[in-house]
């Protein structure tokens, strides 16, 4: 049974078009990897209400896991853990542990000789103070700790939107649990190219292809335009052991490439970067 | 009154981590500059049920625009109209405007030399398969037309997802519709960079600058670390002309500059392309 994702990015600055949004390509990324299926990707503005929704909406699709990302900083419109503890109908409240972390990080700091004293201000403070009954994780990078917690069968996790920290607590603390619950299961995929045959042409070969091999998924993207056609067939899926995997995708690719070239058009292995 | 926009995007490519959403962070860039508010993002995979959820999740939102891109070309795995449809309860039935502007695509390849005659095939027909009452838009550069269709006070309009085809359709069918909607209102904005200042610390001042210009936002957007501190402070406004933008966006500049300079911190104007 798949094991289900979402992702939910908060910040105006991806609403805008300011920020081009890379966190949801690492973490959909390095999910998927895992033999995660992520499911889907919410982007909403700094505000709690929005944010709060977007939550209950997410909940009531009963992912395994809701990871967020942004909104967890010192500043005004870092809103998260508010949205989640409307969403939750519980109270933000300084946690202790939380404290003592973000206590350490400025203790560091004046180690560090960066700054003369830890002072707890209120912005400070602020990334301490989470909804009740969650639980903080550390954040190897950064200032502001992740946020745990567990609503029903759903994990809903908190991250920083700076990608360094973002992907600091991911591996940390996330990716373990993944891997417990996805098990053995490893998403492989690979990429084949066309040229001089129309995805219009190719349509019905892709079919054929992915009805005679259920267990692969194959996508055209076009990257030239229909009539100077140049297009990746991407071939992916997940499996126990990356002997089947090979075996399911290389029997996919071999027979898309004949009907292919019996169409008169040309295949070609993928390029690095391309 | 804001005029407001959702854009969903539809690809598996989007949710495994392989493809990089640039056609949102395009659309959002494009729409703000016209002074539309983007409220949401949401990526869904090739699916019709979970598109049409999503299209009548979105409806009930009642923002003026729905923007979604890709799933519009000629293979199996292109499921968006028919998610619309589902959505809209209404068949798919082959549209005699836009079965004319896929013919026309296809001889003008034959006068190219590109192919030999122009075959109708089963996958190109279906680029001509709309729901019932909805409109084509013209494609300039591919051969998949964009679909536009009113839901009530909703604009929804389908673009295909190469960004070359989402990109022309969008500025010739769709910036007239929202420069219409949105009046001379557009969207300003301007960055300057702290350093030597951490962003707890920054926080109260942003706040006091906010609450002294109700309508400019600034945003924080940390570069650095808590530790090494080197911030992006992002000022925007929508205005009806770019002299009051200026006063307000410069009146904000100035205030956050001088408290910043009061705290021991250094400001500097962007850096083109940090």
């Amino acid at each position: 049974m798949n094991v289900e994702m979402e992702i939910i990015c908060v910040g105006n600055e991806l609403l805008i078009g300011k920020t081009l949004n890379t966190n949801a390509l690492w973490m959909a990324k390095r999910a998927t990897s895992l033999g995660i299926e992520v499911n889907r990707i919410t982007v909403v503005s700094d505000d709690i209400d929005e944010i709060a929704t977007v939550i209950t909406e997410t909940l009531k699709r009963k992912p395994r896991f809701i990871i967020t990302t942004g909104g967890l900083g010192p500043t005004f419109d870092d809103k998260t853990l508010e949205g989640i503890a409307k969403a939750l109908k519980c109270k933000l409240e300084v946690n202790e542990k939380s404290l003592k972390m973000v206590r350490e990080k400025y203790e560091a700091y004046v180690n560090q000789g960066k700054i003369d004293k830890v002072e707890l201000t209120p912005p400070r403070v602020k990334m301490a103070k989470l909804p009740e009954g969650t639980e903080p994780l550390s954040n190897p990078v950064g200032t502001a700790p992740g946020v745990l917690t567990r609503v029903k069968a759903t994990m809903l996790i908190a991250v920083p939107g700076v990608p360094s920290e973002m992907e600091a607590i991911f591996e940390e603390s996330i990716v373990p649990l993944l891997k417990k619950e996805a098990g053995n299961v490893t998403f492989f995929e690979t990429s084949i190219f066309a040229d001089n045959i129309m995805e219009s042409v190719l349509a019905p070969l892709i079919d054929q292809t992915m009805h005679a091999n259920t267990y692969v998924y194959i996508k055209s993207h076009p990257r030239g335009e229909e009539d100077t056609p140049h297009i990746e067939l991407h071939f992916s899926t997940t499996a126990k052991d990356s002997k089947t995997a090979k075996t399911w995708l290389g029997s996919a690719v071999i027979q898309l490439t004949e009907l292919i070239e019996e169409k008169g058009g040309k295949t070609r292995p993928q390029k690095k970067k391309e």
